[in-house]
């Protein structure tokens, strides 16, 4: 640890709290787990409720007349109809056509947003393209470090914290609500399969006391720290950058065609690209892979998926999902195959091939029960 | 770990070799410590010599008819005279005037770049520019991952291995050296007070085959795999970005303003405002501190420096140096007290006062030695 890490407000807490291990995002700290396996966290987070240290997911703030015209650039997702109050998933685009990270939007005002940002310094893709185009905004990373609640139980706890009106929250709406004399914005959302709430604390200052609340108030509702799931992330389907899709891919390889305005008339970077890629098919498609064999722990280096012999693609993230009771994985598979197959097999750690079907994602979508059948037991 | 993390060319070959723990630089692991303690690897590596998997310094490559002044606009120093076969320290600056980056410049042709990176993706930052300005360049992330050999032996053990025209290199010149049949580049450079050689390794595939030839011709010299060691680093003055100057800083609060043409004709991002700074006076200054007291191990959260009571900045980077027998810091301290006062306080995790003094960088000038007199013994 150095300070070129960054600690979060949360993360003297989250050191007395029993953490057993950080991974870093946006050069800042983020738990990986607390003395629990990731089954035992699974379920927890299904039943119960957790506090989860966030502040890694770093807010790059656009502000100015500009504003509006520039983050829309920056996005194949029309923003137009996008209203104060809302949050949007945007996936961020270059001049290539491919995805540079996926934040959420925040329309902060109408001329003020936030991306809420995964694993990329989108800070100096931002404005390095501000200042080539030479546009009216301010680009600065703001004092804001989320912290996630997560679970069954979320908005019990939520209440007691921060009062009825919480209730009021759509999902992927924010509004503000008081702590400790401050307004603080809080979000209906969460990078979970669960209910869920995420308080953008604008001031560090009071990480400690908003941490401390929240797990007095959280000890009657069974509240443990945590942090994002993988088994609960993959069998959700929420992609993660870096692993899932990389610089290498485009939106439409991602499964993001929803959120690409191609026909449209509005002016986005990348657009001829994904224009282009269209027409011609996209050489790959992200895609769940249910598989058999033993229950295999989280997959560090991508497990290869064959289709008779031949290499198909790889598994970025995969874990043995115990409600499941199967290997779950995101896999990027060629597209030209899986018009052909749905059988496949997974290597794991140059070690024997298990049996696999290609799945839609989530996972827990009613079509997938009797293909994942198939898998199940097979050794 | 996971993908999101990225393992380099010579990983596996790291983890056989008895690793004690990773950090993560640009996405990508960096090896931190084998086995041996920050002193003992500290002497190991003045005695003899060391190799270390920096493939985490990602190289981020421009090419094209618009390349060279591209470049230019990206640093205050002046490129102009800048040969073929040259590597150069600039300062990476954004239009608020602040360092984002200090990577080398290896400049490859006339229209062809690459930027050895320190910790951000300047690849982002480069790429949003270039589109926002409309350039005609092609900028990306080659497949190419440095692997450093440094220490006193470091010259004869690359003569064995590539042959007595490594010799000729100049400091900070690269050149072109077969390995395996292909032509691969080679610096003279590193990120240590020793001699060193940089190999700019373009073919993942090679990786595992360079990094064990070089161990097995290294043994004759006893060499042993490291990383850049914090005691040999502070005491050389090397700057690391993240730690000792962030987006928050100035070059000229770095003591770069040798590297800043402010006076010139060049246009670059950030000139006003640093002409401006550079009128009004900064804010900061790096220096080299020095306390006595109890031998401190790494500073992970910057260690306060006060003068008669008056908080006048940070440690950022701090360690015990066995050599100089006293403890020894990289900070950032108020450019108004360091006219007035070289005698200051230091303050270690909440714990007492320990006397200290503001050096110059690096620590060896021989002017340093009799302010470090000062305080080496006293408690």
């Amino acid at each position: 640890m150095s300070r070129r890490i960054r600690r979060t407000p949360y993360t003297s807490c989250v050191e007395k709290s029993g953490i057993s291990g950080f991974t870093v995002v946006n050069h800042t700290l983020l738990p990986k787990a607390f003395q629990h396996t990731t089954i035992e966290d699974y379920y927890h987070l299904r039943e119960y409720v957790q506090i989860w240290d966030v502040g890694c997911q770093r807010q790059v703030e656009i502000k100015g007349p500009d504003a509006f015209s520039l983050v829309q650039k920056l996005t194949p997702r029309d923003i137009r109809a996008t209203e104060v109050g809302q949050c949007l998933y945007v996936p961020l685009v270059n001049d290539e056509g491919k995805i540079i990270n996926d934040p959420i939007l925040l329309k902060i005002k109408d001329d003020h947003f936030w991306f809420s940002i995964a694993d990329s310094d989108i800070l100096l893709w931002v404005k390095g393209l501000a200042a080539g185009l030479g546009l009216n905004v301010k680009i600065e990373e703001p004092d804001v470090s989320p912290l996630a609640i997560q679970g069954p139980y979320s908005e019990d706890l939520m209440v007691d914290i921060f009062g009825h009106k919480i209730k009021n929250l759509k999902f992927f709406n924010f509004g503000y609500f008081e702590f400790d004399n401050t307004k603080q914005l809080i979000a209906k959302s969460g990078y979970s399969s669960q209910l869920g709430y995420e308080i953008y604390l604008n001031n560090s200052n009071l990480g400690e006391k908003l941490w401390n609340t929240i797990c007095s108030f959280g000890e009657k509702y069974n509240l443990r720290p945590g942090s994002p799931n993988l088994i609960d992330r993959i069998e959700a389907g929420l992609l993660s950058f870096g692993n899932d899709m990389t610089s290498e891919n485009s939106p439409l390889e991602c499964g993001f065609e929803k959120y690409c305005s191609l026909s449209s008339d509005l002016d986005f970077i990348g657009k001829d690209r994904l224009i282009n890629e269209k027409k011609l098919g996209s050489k790959l498609k992200i895609c769940g892979v249910a598989f058999g064999g033993e229950a295999q722990s989280a997959c560090t280096i991508p497990w290869p998926v064959y289709s008779n012999d031949i290499k198909i693609g790889e598994i970025t993230s995969g874990i043995y999902n115990p409600a499941l009771k199967v290997n779950t994985g995101i896999a990027l598979l060629l597209n030209d195959y899986l018009q052909k197959v749905s059988n496949v097999k997974v290597q794991v750690l140059d070690r024997e091939f298990k049996e696999g079907v290609v799945c839609s994602l989530p996972f827990s979508v009613s079509k997938n029960y009797e293909l994942i059948n198939q898998v199940r037991f097979k050794k």
